[in-house]
This record gives structure tokens, sequence and C-alpha cells, in this order.
């Protein structure tokens, strides 16, 4: 274990902060850095070395993973004044876990090859607490030689490490599924919440689509009529889980690869739109199921 | 056996022919009629008693199922001028198997009552292939006292036969179900079409959502893009399988149900217009999941 | 004036009272009724006579004029146990001037003329006021050489009387309109909206649009935004206009009628839905311009 | 004339070709530059000089106009290494006339502020007819305080020169008035679509909607519906007008500037994908009026 080297990790936000302290459990000494301060209290309690920006990351490591809220913030770690390109070293292997645009992605896998670096798109999906509990799963894009190496780190993050294609296909899959998610949630919604109206009795209803052809995920796992199961935001006022904001931010990434691709996506594009009118009206940052609630009737009307 | 007495059958179409086969094939004499003459011929042969018209049909027998291709059909059969309702007897059991409206099958119901009978509704899922194998399954709406009885005849015709709860709520099942798939069918092919365009490849994508939230019947059982699944439609140019114009007449049904209830079905209602669109421009009779195919862009484009 | 005959009129709610008193004003004796007595008060007391129900309505006048809420209202009022067919007398003219599906008033034409009557539709556009100031467009469907009497009646209550064609056609005109108006009215609310966010002076934007190709009755006539129009709804919290929930109605009947005929209504479908989730978040009985409101972010977001 | 000082203008298609020669026929001498040679072939016998690229057109003159096809052609004329401003005078007028994210002509003005110059953005409504006799519509934002130059020239070449506000207001207001026009157009084409299928005839539904709340450009100036009017596009077999491709171009950057600001924009997001799946399905080149003719069954049906 005391062989290790130094991993650098940039980002200690909601799911920034359980990864890294995964890889310090895993025995990787960590060299971090975030632009809020207090974000690398914890870990630097854990013995992880505080620096002052990414570039000073990079100027100590050579395996940096990052983890950032969108695509400004990547290109700025990346490529800004104190960013990881301006100290990088050969060989380097960086690893991004953010969810972004695959186009951006791209760029900064030209831009580091330029510096004799290696980049790799790496998005995540599972929440906070499968990033706690080291089962996240990771979505990789970039040359296949250099995924057994980022494997090794990513594996003491997640369950599941899929390598999926040139650099970007990690972001593209992550959305796609995502995307599809969104379509699937609302579906169910609109379907349980007109099957009540219908008289069905809900819990009845969803056992009838998920032992037939409209069974999917938002059906027969995180089902969003409160009362039919348990575990799962809808019987916690949707509280935790996924919040409908960052459900709309990556229907907007997924929007803006499909207009760039030039590609279809009616009913995407009106999940996102739904999405996006909820957090107009208050939903933000309930748990994106909470669209059933969104659909229904509100009470005395 | 021989003890068996008659059942009624009211429509011999694509699906009502392998069903009476079924219950002739189980040993129960059949009493049926048709308005084609010829849709009788190949059941008489094996033996059904065929006679003028739905009335002829309720004076011989006193359990009845009826096959009929939508709302306006079914109320001909039950109250027009040669109708079941004309000479139905005390107590006879009533199964309607058509797709239709909910409202429809309610009014169903109390006209039976009035004559003494009882109307159940009970539309299936499974399509040709399913009704000559004997593996239907259908979702049944009624007086729950009933259902044991109506079990009996539908276990020879199907593998499922789910109680719903009360009259029209069989159809309410069926239209859910398939609103919920017209959706997650859609929107499977929209993430397809998307991540194939980012990249990524299909038969990949496809395992990335079936193990991820973005799995869903249409994903991993039906999968819309040629070559990723065999012995799918989509794998023989999307012949076969569930035609585009029954989807948009169930999709109609779902609709109208919404509107009629003022439920809000934001994603169902523009499944129903694509699919709409789709009949439109020649893609009626092929399989449903050929809304991959026009969504994609048009060689030479 | 003292040779006018007698018309009669069905329905004294908030449209058909002022049309009724129109009608006395311009020197008719009006024969009405109402399922809610109180309602008929006010014309009493102006001179009209007042009976028990429809089918004496029609015993006494051979002109009558219906104004209903919806399509099982017409069908009670023209065909019920108490209603006008019952004692219609040979050659009356039957003119219903309530909104409702087309496939509706062709039924009640077919029973009117099974009597010896003739059926007319004639929904109207405009609202409480122009029903007060006599100043409504009549949109008439039924046989042609009717059409002279029915305008010489829609006259006293309206200031355009249009034919339309057959019968159903003038309600076909009627869905057609609001079905546009209301695309036009969010794609215009959408449009304020986005141009806002953008930076752009709300009346300026209007003006804009205005003399290009996005101008539309929304944009210059009745405009969404609070400050862009006087004597608007959108200048008084969106109160009085045209509901929201009657907006719903009328989108629904065109979304049944476009189900009925298969026809592709995408846009048509989604403005549906957005005002029927207007309604369960607490539009329902605000002008339909209320959407630029839902759409816009909540203060505090 | 002779003392009117050289204008440079980068972009010679079908757009710019006629601009150009109209800065010509008022006098300016013009400089220009295009990466087709062939295409300053016309205005260079007209008297135009040609250079070899943006650099070279801001080295001798310091009024430049460009027009191109979108942000990333906008970005490299500016920015690139033979861009404007590697050679821009301090004073210097730049602007764009392109139709692109008001995200990028903010971009632009802040770049070419840092060299002392002033950038505008003017996009224009009206299409190649327009543009050769000198009847565009400029909507120009930028400095007040340079709008009155900038009209001075803009003039030559529209005939409605508007005043938006800030940089990035022009394209806000082009964009704003595309999506609606676009929803318009679509919703004009279900209407007629579907009150046709109820048997109105078009050019009096027309009529109706025309003189009715149902109003809009679409529906009065530009039919849709071939035989309602006489001059449009829907005359001629949808040639000629403006192509379906640059409203699916226009309605991308309307989705993409409503993405950004986080802006609910549903009908417009719909209009964006049914346009983008007529361009997959062969309609890329017709007029984008020909909505009607995609949502209308096909013959043989």
């Amino acid at each position: 274990m005391a062989s290790k080297t130094q991993v650098g990790f940039v980002g200690l936000g909601n799911m920034g902060n359980p990864m890294a302290k995964n890889l310090l459990k895993h025995g990787y000494p960590v060299i971090a850095t975030d632009v809020f301060p207090e974000s690398c209290k914890e870990i630097q309690e854990m013995g992880a070395q505080i620096v002052d920006n990414p570039a000073e990351v990079a100027d100590k490591a050579d395996r940096i993973i990052t983890m950032l809220p969108s695509s400004p913030n990547v290109v700025d770690v990346y490529t800004g004044p104190n960013g990881i390109l301006k100290k990088v070293k050969k060989g380097s292997l960086l690893i991004d876990s953010s969810t972004i645009d695959p186009a951006v992605s791209k760029e900064m896998a030209a831009a580091a090859e330029k510096m004799g670096a290696v980049f790799m798109d790496a998005p995540v999906s599972g929440g906070v607490g499968a990033a706690s509990s080291g089962k996240l799963t990771f979505m990789v894009g970039g040359a296949e030689e250099e995924f057994t190496a980022a494997k090794e780190l990513l594996s003491c993050m997640g369950a599941n490490v899929v390598y999926c294609g040139q650099v970007g296909t990690g972001q593209a899959a992550k959305i796609c599924n995502n995307m599809l998610l969104a379509i699937g949630m609302i579906g169910t919604s609109e379907t349980m919440n007109l099957g009540i109206r219908l008289g069905l009795d809900p819990k009845l209803l969803a056992k009838i689509l998920n032992m037939s052809s409209g069974r999917c995920w938002s059906s027969d796992t995180y089902n969003p009529v409160p009362g039919v199961m348990e575990g799962v935001p809808s019987g916690n006022n949707y509280q935790g889980g996924f919040g409908t904001q960052l459900m709309a931010k990556d229907l907007g990434l997924a929007q803006n690869t499909a207009t760039n691709t030039k590609t279809p996506v009616p009913l995407g594009s009106l999940a996102h739109q739904i999405y996006r009118m909820m957090c107009a009206r208050g939903y933000a940052s309930k748990d994106f199921s909470s669209v059933f609630q969104f659909l229904r009737e509100e009470e005395g009307q």
C-alpha cells in the first residue's frame, strides 16, 4: 500500500468529497484542491494534501481526477490561467468525471494531447449515496489502451467501470441514459396518474405494468407514486434522490448535443421542457420523480 | 369434457379466430358468428356451430365472449337490432375482450345489468402469436364475484388472467400499459439514434442502458435498432409485431380517456401524435418499433 | 314589431342570458327555460315567458336557440325525456350555439330531421362582453337554404354571421380557430419570456414581432405580458377574459375531433396538455393568457 | 458620391452578394472577401476590390459588414489567424448580419472592444428577394451611440433598421421572431388540415381565421395550403421561400439560448423537433410552409 503514488483530485463538492475519501481509503495519497477552501477540510483531516489550484495538483501528481458542476468549470480547471494543463507532466492520465457536453470533452482531450497527456471522460451514474459507498457506475471514453490504468483508480470509487469508446462517448452514454430515464419517469407518472383517475389501484397498476411491456426502471424500481414502493423518494415527500434541477441540466446537455448533431429527440425535448417548467414552479430541489405530483391535480381544485 | 356447456363467440378476426379455436381445443362447444361469413369457415370445420347474428348466439349460449375492432362495433354487437342484449338470458356472463374506451365498457355493463346479465371487460395483451399459442394476458374488470367464472374460460386462451377492479378497469390497465409502452419505445428510439450519432456502438449502448436507470422493455426485450437483438421486428425490416396503426388507435383511446378525465398526459399525447404522423407517412402497417427508422435520417440526406 | 313571432331559448347562463336579452330588445317575444330557475329571473322581469323544460319551449315556439355548456347537455336538451324533439313542430328551426363536438351536432341534426325539423350549429366567438353588446361572431353550419332565416335571429345577437357549410362545420370552424389561438398564445408567451430573459424590452419586442412574420392576434391584440398593452387581462392580473378551463375544454374538443379523424395536431395537442397542467396547478379560472405567468420563473427561485 | 469611404464586406453567399451590390449601387467603394473565390466574381465585375482574407479587409476599411452561415464561421472570421481583429483599426465599426447565438455576438463584441473597435449584431429578416431589392429588416444590437453610423450603411440594404438594445439583442429579436413564426406556421398547418378533414373549405376557413383570434402571419400572409393564396411557396410546390433546413437552424439557436437561460419553451422546442424530423424525411430544401404537406396524409394511404 505504501508504494502507491499520489492521485490528484479537483472538485470536492457533494460528489467529489466522498469519491476522494474512497481513494484515501484504498491507500492512495491524495493531493486535492477546490475553489471553496472549506470543502477541503474534511479530506485534509483524513490525510490529503491541499494545494491552491489545479496547476499545483498537476505539478505534483501524474494521475488526476476532476469532478465539477458544468462545462465552463471544466474548461477553466483544465485550460484556465491556473489550470491543470499549465503544469501537466508528459504521460499524465487526466480523468474527468463531470457530466458535461461531449464536445467539450473532445476539446479537453485535444488540448491535453498537445501537452503529451491523456484525457478521458468518465461521468458517473448514481448519487451521493453511491459515491459514499463506492458503488458508482463509471462510463469511460478515451483511448482503449489507457482504460486499464483508469479502471484501477475508478474501481476504488465505483462498482461498475464500463468502456464506451473514443473520447466523449462516456458523456454520450450518460446523457443518453438520463434522457431515457427522464422520459420513462414522466411517462410512468402520467400513466400512473391516468390509471388512478380511471379507478385502478396504484399498487395493482404498477404490478400489471411491471409484468407487461410498459415495464421500466421508473415503474419497477423507483415508482413515483407515494405508497407504491418503500425506500424511494416518493415515499419521503420527494426529498433526497436526484434533484429536478440536476435532471433539467442533463436534459439540457442532451438537447444541446441533439441540436448540434441535428438529431430529432421529440420526447427528450419535451421532457426537458417539463423539468424546466417544474424548476420555474418550485420543484427545483425535489427529486425528479416529483413530476407525478406536478402533473396531479392540486388539492382543492 | 362432454358435459361442458356451449360458449358463444362473436368476432372471428385475426385475434378472435385463434381464441375460439383454443376454446374448442379445451372441449367447449362453440357457437359463433361474424359479420364476414368467410371468417367462420375455419372454426366451423373444427366443429363450431355458426349462426347469423349476435342475438342468436345469446339465444343459445349463456356465456359469450366478444372480440371486436372498436367501440362502435361493440355497441352494435351488444345493443344493435340483432345484438346480444335482444335475446340475452338472465344470469348470462358476457365477456368483451375488445380494446375500447372504458366509458363504453361501463355503458355496456349498465345495459346488460338491466337485462339481468353480467358484463365484464377483458382486453388482452399479446398479438396473434400469443392468441394462437394460448399465451395471452387478460386484464379483467367487473364484479369480483364473477371473476372465477370468467377466469375458467379465459384461462383456455391465456397464460395470465389478472383481476383489475370494477368494470372498465381492464380497459384502463390495457390503455395505460400501451401508453407507457409507446412512450418507452419512442424514447428508446430517440436515445439509441442520438447515441449512435454521438459515436456509441448500438449494442454497447443497449447494454449500458439495460444495466442502468434507462432500462425499459423496449430497450431490453424489443430493441428497435436493427442488429441489436435477434427475433424482434427490427431485425426483420419491422414486419410482424404490433402495427403502428394499432398503436395509434390505442393511443387515441388513451388520449380520449385522459381528455374526458381532465388528466394531463403530455408525453402520451405527443407519442400519439408521432404515431399519427407515421401513419400519414407510410408506416401504418409496420411494427411500432419502426419509429426508430422514422426518426433516423433518410439515406442520401 | 308586434307581429314578430315567439323565439324559444334554452340555456340562460353567462352567455345565454345576455343573448336572450338582445332578442327581447329586438322585439322578439321570448319563451325560455333553464335547469336553474334563478337564471330565468332577469329575463322574466324583462318580459320573457318561462316554462319548465325544453319540450314545452318546443311546444310553443318553432324557432329555438340553445346555448349549453357541453355535449351531454345538448344531447339531453334535444333528445332527453323532456327534450325539444319530444314536442318539436314540423318545419321548426333549431339553432344550437353551444361549443360541442361536431359529431354530436350531426347526430342532433339527423334526429331533428326525422321529426321534420331543421337543426343548425352556430357556435360563437366573443365572450360575455360581446354577448351583452350584441357583437358576437356566429359560425353557422347546416342547410344553406335555411341560413337566411337563421341569420335574421342571429344578427340580433351578433355583428358577424358566417356561413361555414354543412352541419357541424360551424363547430369545426370554432374549434379550429380556438386551437390556433391557443397555439399562438402559448407561442407568444414563450417568445416574450425568452426575449425578456435575453435582455429585450417587452414593449419593443412586441413592436418588432408585430411588424414581422411572428405577428399574431396574441402578440398584437391580446398581449400576455403585463404592461405591454392596456385593456387586456394581462394588465389586470389575468382576471376576466377567456378562462383557462374553457380553453382546455375547447382544446379537448379539438383533440377529440383530431383523434376521430386521425389527423396529426402535434402543437394543438401539446397546447391542450399545457392548459390541462395549468388547470391542475391553480390557473383554471384565470384568463388563458396567464400561460405567460405559468411559464415564467416564480419569484424567489 | 466620390467622397464616400470604403466599406468592407466579408461573406458573399446568397444573401451577402446582393447586399454588397446594394452598397455599390449606393456609391460606396466595397472591399470584399469570401472563402470561395468564385463568389467574388460578380461584385468584382461591378467594381469591388477583392482581397484574400478578412484581415486584409480590416487593414483597408474601418467599416465592415459580415454575413456568414453560422457561429463557428463568425468566430473564425473575427478571431481566426487571418481574422478581422488581427488588423482592425481603432475606432472601426464592425457589423455582423449573420444569424448566430447571441452569446457569440457578445464574445465578439468583447474581443473587438479590446482592440478599440465597436461590434454590433444586425441580423436580417427577409430572404434573397428582399436582399436584392434592398428591403431587408435589420435588428440591431450594440452601443446606442453607434446606431446612427450603422443605420447609414444598413439603410442602403434594408427598408427597416430597428434598434433593439445592447449587443446580442439584435440576435435575440431575430431568434424570438423566427421561433414564433415557426410555431404559427405549424399551428396554421395543423389547423387548416384539421378543418379540411372536418369538411371546411380551405379558403373559407382561412377567411374565418383571419377575421378571428386565430389570425397570424402564416394564416393571412403566407398560407401553407395550396390554392388558398397566390404568390406564396404553397402555390409553387413549396419551392423558393425560406428553407426548412434554415428554419431548423434558427430553432436550434432558439433552443440553445432557451437552454442556456433556463427558459421553458415547450412549443418552440416541439416546433424545432418537427422541422428536424422533416429534414430527416426529405423536406430540408423545401419552404418551411411545407409542414402542411408533411402532416397531411400521403396519397394512397
